[in-house]
């Protein structure tokens, strides 16, 4: 029977789970593809470490030469990490012709495109659907399942850390500090909590979902993002009196031939299947022209769901290699990079504002944004936490991002105004 | 550049929405498979008929023979429905060569091993993704996706039309005949509802499923079948009050090599994702040792989304003909077909009484059910309808379907249990 030979670069969590799964799983997986795999080199760091899975003393090396160039081997699996020598090693893996299959996120949003196309041109695969949401084949179904369809929008959650931070302050009242210690105390976040906080993560992953949904070139310099550092109780509480939840969602959408790639707080209707998907659940919600709504969810990550889709990933590399089809399931991007501008991004969104608390205010506020033609679909006015103040609390119809923008700007001019107190996008309905 | 050429047997709302998408869809279709795909045949009743489609006249043919014994045809696309005639039409043409992509479980659920076995004996392709959850691509995902995992429990809402009833029931307090009645009006329910809310279309999906994820030969005789008939708003509330959802559940778990597929009225918690799927939306829940839980939702029927699905597959069998693999993709089932034993099934069980409101008698029915090892989570004791009756809702602990059907009948010859008004499973907590 032939057998596959893989070289692993990596062996912490992920990279022991994919030993481990190998292992508990090979008659299954031989039944699967009439074929063995194994694993003959494993890259690591410290060699004398201890390690929470049997392996042979000798497949470890400290050399990744010995993997990349040994022509015996003919997958790399890279869940170790790192950006710019990891995708020397990758570029060099695939000259020498060897298929990859990655969980790296970081690395596939800034040199994917061009890996790919090396990956393409030396007739190789190379496959990433661990990198995105962990245990949620959703690469796959987008570029398999709904192939037929047009792919017009993509709201995700597509960050475990933030969405577990979202569901602690809605569902327990705690502030953000408080939720962040706890995370980071459960090992969820990060001792610093950048990446995922501020929203860099979720970005990096929208902008592989929308490359491939949307068959466009698309840079992590394109999505417009911003975190949740500022998000409070209040502004939790007043979405819940309008019936809405907030969530880190990322958004892409394409109008037009057109696209537009969003991370960024968001209100979604309690009862829009995204709104539901707590802790460090990930989904990814997708618009189809002729399918319309379907999700996908599931474990964002986590070292068993991630090796199992690494695993999932080896398979079809496997597969494509005995059936001769390598790297012909890769397709260029087939549009041409195009933005939307900002008078061209539609959505809804929710404004609480400080106002002074004086005959007139509310109508010089509402005058402006009547000049720009901004609507609203529901308004609340209470009592300022300053004597004399009001606050008000917005929910617009549809408008564009010039709209907003431009309406915002006249308002931080307006004497009236004291503080514009938070702004959020609102989508998840018509 | 080469040509795939298909016979479309039925040209009903599914028929038109394929014919639709491969027009208008035409260049994104050759892009993504390198070729182009045309319909040369349609099989319809009526030739007379007014078509929603622009559509050759020489097309049309009443006559099925024009369709399986031509051998310009590659593929046969069935979306006409039937069982008996419709799979003798579907083994012809597999003895002719023709890869088949249908969207008829009620074919697949009685015929399909046959006709997958058929199909891998002539190297050709029979795909059936359409038929389980319409837009949804779960059979491809439980397939792939998931390759490497083994399943152990699928949890679905596959059938829309109850769901939408059961939506209805709890959101607007309406009772079951209104709402029949309501989805009768809307088109989602048939004039003769029983295949839906008797849950036979929901057996024959999770068969289908079953059989995939478990890779065992199940019947659709195997799946033990209650509908949703007898559901009252006192169930719903009760339910609603003990922070649990009444959903029509499909349910097929495997424990130490034995299956167990059940559709019945279920209770879930209140926050459970299939909870929350709401109106004629479906999900599959799906369980795997590895991956954890993941979720596939979207929308069970309707012609677009099933339409989508079909040329879904459509592109599936086309990129195996031009790999030359066809028929490759089906494994016989793996294991041997075994059944869990009553003993062997365990869950959790919603039950009301109504009983005698005499002293004791609460301890003569908790007696009964201590003899057989049955504890309760939650227990609710409430006056009944009429005077000296007391009504009582228990939650069970997990227990096996054994103990559950000798309590209750013991319960049937006790004197002051006057009725069992109902019991339904609880499931998706620990």
């Amino acid at each position: 029977m032939e057998k596959i030979h893989v070289g692993l670069c990596g062996l912490g969590t992920v990279g022991t789970g994919v030993v481990k799964i190998l292992q508990d799983h090979k008659e299954h997986i031989k039944h699967k593809l009439g074929c063995e795999i194994e694993i003959t080199k494993v890259l690591v760091n410290n060699m004398e470490k201890k390690r929470d899975v049997v392996i042979k003393r000798d497949w470890l090396t400290s050399d990744p030469a010995e993997l990349v160039d040994d022509e015996a081997i003919d997958v790399i699996i890279e869940v170790m990490g790192g950006i710019e020598d990891t995708n020397k090693l990758l570029e060099r893996a695939l000259e020498n012709k060897k298929h990859i299959v990655t969980a790296n996120k970081d690395l596939m949003a800034v040199h994917g495109q061009k890996l790919l196309r090396l990956a393409k041109k030396n007739n190789c695969d190379i496959l990433y659907d661990a990198s995105v949401a962990g245990g949620i084949p959703i690469l796959r179904s987008l570029s398999d399942g709904l192939a037929s369809d047009h792919i017009q929008k993509i709201m995700g959650i597509v960050n475990g850390t933030t969405n577990y931070m979202m569901t602690k302050m809605a569902d327990e009242g705690l502030a953000y500090e408080e939720v962040l210690k706890e995370a980071q105390d459960l090992g969820f976040a990060e001792a610093d909590p950048t990446a995922d906080v501020d929203g860099l993560d979720a970005a990096r992953k929208m902008t592989l979902l929308a490359n491939l949904a949307f068959k466009m070139e698309l840079h992590l310099e394109d999505v417009d993002v911003s975190g949740i550092r500022n998000i409070t109780q209040e502004d939790i509480s007043f979405a819940d009196s309008l019936g809405y939840t907030i969530k880190l969602i990322g958004i892409a959408s394409m109008n037009h031939g057109k696209a537009e790639v969003t991370v960024e707080p968001t209100l979604l209707p309690k009862d829009h299947p995204l709104a539901l998907v707590k802790n460090e659940f990930n989904a990814v919600y997708v618009y189809g022209e002729a399918v319309g709504e379907t999700m996908f969810y599931g474990p964002g990550a986590g070292s068993l769901p991630t090796a199992t889709a690494v695993v999932s990933d080896l398979m079809e590399v496997v597969k494509n290699i005995r059936l001769g089809i390598s790297g012909s399931a890769h397709i260029d991007p087939q549009f041409d990079r195009q933005l939307k501008e900002d008078k061209e991004k539609y959505s809804r969104h929710f404004i609480r504002l400080d106002v002074d608390d004086q005959a007139g205010a509310f109508q010089e506020i509402t005058n402006i944004f009547s000049e720009h033609e901004v609507s609203f679909a529901k308004i609340l006015q209470l009592p300022g936490d300053q004597e004399k103040t009001a606050e008000i609390v917005m929910v617009t119809h549809k408008i564009s991002r010039e709209q907003l923008l431009m309406s915002m700007a006249k308002l931080e001019g307006l004497g009236v105004v004291k503080r514009l107190i938070s702004h959020y996008r609102v989508d998840g309905e018509e």
